[in-house]
């Protein structure tokens, strides 16, 4: 799975609750992007899930499910990845959830499907943020550590750095990038035009577009090709 | 590191905090025991912490800090043992300390000498679980939980079921034990005779005896035998 997804560039996170209609699906699953992640904040339900797994599963893209509530695991993903909230307060949304998702599902877990991700949450105005409470006042060098408490201390394989809503830091991005050694980083938040893409790329290994594609398909689909076109 | 703390059987922990004769510390660490573990809830200063450590050293015995306050980090251990409290609520001690730690001494940590443990606190009594508000009241499934999230999602090498100041539930951890696949397990607390020795290292990789030493050295020594004639 992890060394499925260090090949990754480029990929579009679609959210369950919102409406995609079948022709912006193809164009985005013809993109040429990586994989699609599924996932969201809040509205996540098993239907509409399952509904948007299948939808994307008629393509032969990789499509993995952003774990975020338990009502809502679909079986048929090629992988699950599972956040684990670096900077929340209360530790339920760094290990707690997990720990009572293991309790209940226990043997049914399929364990080699599954990938951890150190989450780092950087925009206080967004769900994730105000749900986990994080504290999202990080200085460059507390995000450094962040990371590298999880990758050292906690060898998770990827490191997530989450500006849901707002276009991030990229000297924050690229510095956390600079400072990990054998972790993966995904950046996410704010992308909604080819230069952001083309800036993310170079701070990233892996870059996520997500909204922009719900409010300008055009733009998200240019910032394939910008994060492609970036060593 | 991992590789050698998987051959111990029976530790001593000895807490700079404590008075022990030289007498006293002779037997111990003549006494076959398999390591020291420096380390205690309060009172650990850099001060403490170098006096033991140098007199320990005079054993050829591996002797490892299990880091609890960052004052008194003390150069020249075999190894930094350094727990992150799987089911304490406030996440600073799962993951916070550790990050404030790693933005604070950066370049100076010797990584390869740093080994995680995924403590699961189960004495309410404790001065670890006040400390850390841990939440103590864990059936076997929930134990075993917090185990694998440790194991599967945090690919920690170490789990630590810390009983400190009461013996423990010997079904629990045993249950514990048989639901992990490659985590190392130490079990610690409560053990004042070889019988509760011999029973904590039938479910336990690694038994950790402590106050003992301090208030009856004649069973803490006669736990050494008991720990290693038990399969």
């Amino acid at each position: 799975m992890i060394d499925m997804i260090k090949q990754w560039r480029h990929v579009f996170k679609l959210d369950p609750d919102r409406e995609i209609t079948d022709e912006a699906l193809d164009l985005v699953c013809m993109s040429g992007t990586d994989a699609i992640i599924v996932g969201g904040s809040s509205g996540i339900t098993y239907d509409n899930t399952v509904d948007l797994m299948s939808r994307v599963r008629r393509y032969e893209l990789p499509c993995v499910l952003e774990v975020s509530d338990l009502e809502a695991v679909v079986p048929g993903f090629d992988g699950y990845l599972i956040p684990m909230v670096l900077n929340a307060t209360d530790s339920k949304w760094m290990i707690g959830h997990h720990q009572q998702a293991i309790e209940r599902f226990g043997y049914l877990i399929p364990w080699d499907l599954l990938i951890a991700e150190g989450y780092i949450v950087l925009n206080a105005d967004s769900t994730v943020a105000r749900l986990t409470g994080a504290d999202t006042e990080l200085t460059t060098g507390a995000a450094v550590a962040y990371a590298q408490a999880a990758e050292r201390l906690l060898n998770l394989p990827i490191v997530y750095m989450e500006y849901s809503g707002t276009f991030g830091d990229m000297e924050l991005v690229g510095e956390t990038h600079r400072q990990l050694d054998r972790a993966h980083l995904i950046y996410g938040g704010g992308i909604d035009n080819p230069d952001k893409a083309a800036q993310a790329a170079q701070v990233a290994d892996t870059v996520v577009v997500g909204n922009i594609v719900y409010s300008d398909l055009d733009k998200a689909l240019q910032t394939v090709q910008a994060v492609k076109g970036t060593i």
